[in-house]
């Protein structure tokens, strides 16, 4: 189990919905009519684009579903930069097989790592301000595990895994409560429990600071916005800087003093990385 | 059922799955303990940027399945433009359940949106040209259905759903076969399917349009050798553009003559639409 | 609930299944193109052929989850008797809905009451002899719960549900154990559970009677061996013939006294019954 | 992977289910019970009828799960031919494991082979006049893909794996519309597919002539109607004949120049191969 | 398999859904952030108190789902005692894989070896009378196969495996109808299959044995009523006493007669018997 | 949604699964037989003993699933107190359907109610301590979240979800590795995040102090070393008290200034609660 391996129970059951989706009823209906059943080959897991690579443990279980003959080894580990043209690994067997888990498994391979290389793009642009790049909750419905795996391959860190694993109070939570009040009863109800606070303002920063939760959020707030309530803050609590942050605006909120930016776009808008299977 | 609405049995199985992940086991910690279990409220699904709407079957079935008493209805229907600020819905009934629903149902609709929206960019650049957009099987593991709904409401058309509903030869398939014998093999085998074929040179586009398959799809190539492509076919057969197609060049491929310009980006990259969801 | 429903629980489940099978990843290709989305309509289910219903609350299951808006009615219940061209009932909605629920509905109507019809074919072949047909484990997989409601609705009894309900000794198992240890073993590892005994000659049911399971299977035997079985029995333990009857020799077997005839053939290779759905 | 393989995903979840039917929440009670847990034996599987292999891969897969200590081995292989008394397979390892696994494996192999068996019968009859027998999507719920794949080992060639693959339009779709409209719309829906006509009469078979779908099929018309619609045809249009054809009528429909026969029966009706496991 | 192995198919399912539910969408944050990720280490499953094992089968199922190269090897049986500090199997290979399967291991053998001790307790209790203990269907949802299975490895007997295996007449299902016609509807309606009778009264067991079902259980009789409900039946048939009886009367309905004694508390309410995970 | 309920999508499968597990292939042969198909009834989910009620959303469930047709209310509430005898809720319907869904739900209503009753005692127990009673991964494969939701119900609190919300360090974690340089891995790699810290003995709480976890967790120290520990870390960490603590010493934790006490046994060995369903 790498550190960037998905629990491999959820990968195996998304696996084997993804082989029945692409496989419909009838199977590749193109290599059994045009590969021979004993023709076998090897191909390799070739970059076209630098980029990240994540989504290997996810890789190697489509080729050991579709058939166990085939044999999968890595040249690169999730976390690895690769080049344009870098292989990545490489697998051996009968080439019907091959050929029936190429795309499922590049399709896997391909978002996971380009997740992790918009990540890494992310957190080389906030590189030496000490803030660290996270995700949201805003993943692709099915993929969460394996995106928040991927985030992490590309040097980036998880937050809310889901509505379950820490509070978040956000205005549509309030409705006229004062935030203290909803702090406390955050506090009561789930003690020992990360409980965060979204501010829109630097007066709720403020009251927040007075309430004490263990982080602040900042929602949509520009850089110079966000250094303020970090002055505010004066240490106080841990920052993150969340919303309409992007590539180019990133280092600003990390040199603002955000302790962590957190990105949608990493997970829910990342282009697939460039990834192709080359026989040999 | 709409035109763009993908099939409803595995729309409830992806969104039981995506609750299920959302969730995890103890529920939505922040509702449970800041809203009052009384609390109603209504709010508007609302796009913040300008695209197109897809997947309103999916975030309909997400408030259903979080709680009966959640009345959605849609303000857009799949298909349809919106500009920024626009209402796409509605939604209902008790708060914490709205709340509980919220990120599940804009995860599904701003992917989907997403997908239609840049398909849509696609199809208005080659706006004229007479070649329609059409995607791959390089879509999302487990979202194909919704993916290929969206494509369709974001004005493109649909290529292979899986393996099984046509062949398609590359040069991976033939090793050394000459592609007569594959295309025979595969009638023989497939009788009464689409033989699609794929062709690096315009060596092996002649050598197609010999065989006769039922389109030719042209991989990798730039226009003016795709414009030579279609003079050697000379309208004989179909031909689809594929491989390398981005925004700037996709009308230049029309122009060359494609019939079919297919773009793996409009699924496995397309950016989420930007939605949210805004409590009255 | 009738007394012919299998549980609705693994009813839900085939269905959601056989839809996905059904629909495939785009749905109705056909409905979507020519249908106008709101054209509604009714149709009639219609026997095209003698026999007995069975399969209407997976018939409706189908609808339910189809389209919600689907309304159905039902001329017919399980275990009745219809002639070619008798309505066995009807469905009214959007006509899109009604296309996509029809063949899946009519799948499982068709194999439930072919199972059925056939079943109760072998009932009227025994009728007055006192002899029960009783299906076996032979069922499709799948559908076992259903194929044995059917059974019931043809007028059948069921025997083993799995291999988890009653313990039935065959030669396979005893490698040599004499027949009285097995019963024993089984009497000691089971109490309180039907055991029964497979014999394949007039000494093993002579050995049978001497130790007493609860029934005694003959296996293969002719009919007026089977006969002569029932008189070395003399009534102390019940009989059921099996292996290789047919209904030109079912009666047979019910005239040589056996109180069930198990016929693997009422599930494994019952032909459908023929059924429409006629639009109106 | 075989040319009459199903895909493995699908078998592997069907034979999930199977063996969690047939085992129930205790297991095999009578092999507990009476066959000590140390026994090894090996065991053929015998064809007691002559008829053609399907589902070794899902027999197969069936002892894998019951016990990966079972060893596989087949003497024949999907497509052939056997004769009664013929060995098919055999399985060696543990005798509880073998009794366990014996009726799910002979259930699927014997459906799977009785599909192949009929679907022969059909290809046989045809012999020579060049028509090909074609399956429907009157399969079984949760057995299409086996189905299928069993059609091919048959001999026979696959129709629609699902309403998601080509367009076929019947009556029920039309509603007043005119056939030329409803063509269009399914090649503007659709481009790029196979779009399939029904026609019930001669007028209809010239009024699809002159749209020109990709194939024309006649249903419910006698030998000498399908003649004169191939007549009216001229070749411009492959023809399937589809309806109400048995095995004593399908060589007419050959001769009557249809080049496909779809046959519902072969699928929904066909009588299992009868086979049985014999212990060594 | 063992004599106290539940079905492996639905032993897999559930631990694949235990695993699952363990170890949420990040997996084992501590093991990845603490432990080397090529750390090795053995590991010794052992007894904290005095009991019964049972769930060796599922134990090594986790192991087998976490990582293929974890080795598991038993020292202790399905049903074997075990006394505190003893060792009960052992687990070897890479530290994080045992981590991450430590828990879901421990819930499962200490829930089954805890059903298991509970059983062989009330078993011992009634030691010499004749009397066996029996389970009901009051198990944990989801946990019925495994809990059965804990019952026989502590020596107990399974009563009905679902709602499918026998009938069982209680006074809810009479209402009004005399239990002379009860009886016979369920001999008309499943022949073949066992009948029991629930009965309150003195009473209602001289009608029983008027009738003659198969068995005859008291329901919350003192120990001297089931003496005189087993005079009044003289031997004519089986008597399971129910209701209400604990480790303390246990023996007193043994010696009451009482043929069977069962107790939903044996799957209902086993405290689970402490199991720990020592690393070498 | 109230504050007990767990997520309703687990509760839908887990309940789809209990259905599926008690009615088998045939479903409930005793209602079928002998109560008549439109008999209909109302009945009483009653306690017969005293305790805490929880499991009403899952109980709710098993109705709607057996049939939409029962219409179930409820008297008490989860997290309510119920004294023997007290209704809990009611049912009506169909009478087969009654008796179809009462042992489902009552085994979920028991097993939940159990739960929030044992930990009822452990909190009252701890009363005026200021000690929070808090449950662990020790919880019943599958069940997790509704034991976690019934846990609540009893006045506790939730520790970790899964192994994937919250650090926590053990000895098996460290070997060797020191406590700090631990701890600082768990700060790096998963940042926000909670970080406790398992410690044996007083010189491992004083190293704990000095590293700074947010937690300190006391593995099975007696009471007055809870009160050195405390003294030690002088209110600077928060402290749970676990391993080894029942009814009769839990008061003497809390007394020794442990902020939180955690006990598996209120989820892996809490008895059922006592409920019957009573006809009308």
């Amino acid at each position: 189990m790498s550190d960037f391996d998905p629990p491999m129970a959820t990968v195996r059951e998304l696996v084997q919905r993804a082989l029945a989706e692409d496989l419909g009823a009838l199977g590749d209906l193109t290599s059994v009519a045009v590969v021979p059943a004993d023709a076998r080959n090897s191909a390799r897991f070739v970059a076209r684009a630098a980029g990240v690579v994540a989504g290997t443990a996810a890789g190697a279980e489509v080729c050991r579903q579709v058939d166990p003959a085939l044999v999968v080894s890595w040249a690169a580990a999730d976390g690895d930069r690769v080049g344009g043209d870098d292989e990545i690994g490489r697998v051996e067997g009968p080439l019907r097989s091959i050929l029936v888990a190429e795309r499922t498994a590049l399709n896997l391979l391909g978002h996971c790592s380009g997740v992790a290389t918009l990540t890494r793009r992310y957190v080389d642009a906030v590189d030496g301000t000490g803030a660290r790049i996270r995700d949201t909750r805003k993943t692709l419905p099915g993929l969460r595990a394996l995106e928040k795996a991927a985030v992490r391959a590309g040097g980036g860190f998880n937050h809310r895994e889901s509505l379950s694993d820490a509070v978040l109070i956000k205005d549509n939570h309030l409705g006229g409560l004062p935030l203290r009040d909803a702090v406390e009863r955050a506090r009561a109800r789930w003690p020992g429990r990360i409980v965060e606070v979204e501010c829109d303002t630097l007066e709720q920063v403020a009251e927040a600071k007075a309430v004490g939760p263990d982080l602040v959020l900042l929602d949509n707030m520009a850089p110079d916005q966000v250094a303020e309530a970090v002055a505010v803050l004066g240490g106080s609590l841990p920052v993150e800087a969340s919303g309409g942050i992007d590539l180019g605006t990133a280092r600003a909120y990390g040199e603002a003093g955000a302790d962590f930016i957190s990105v949608g776009a990493i997970t829910h808008s990342a282009p697939a990385l460039d990834l192709a299977l080359d026989l040999e």
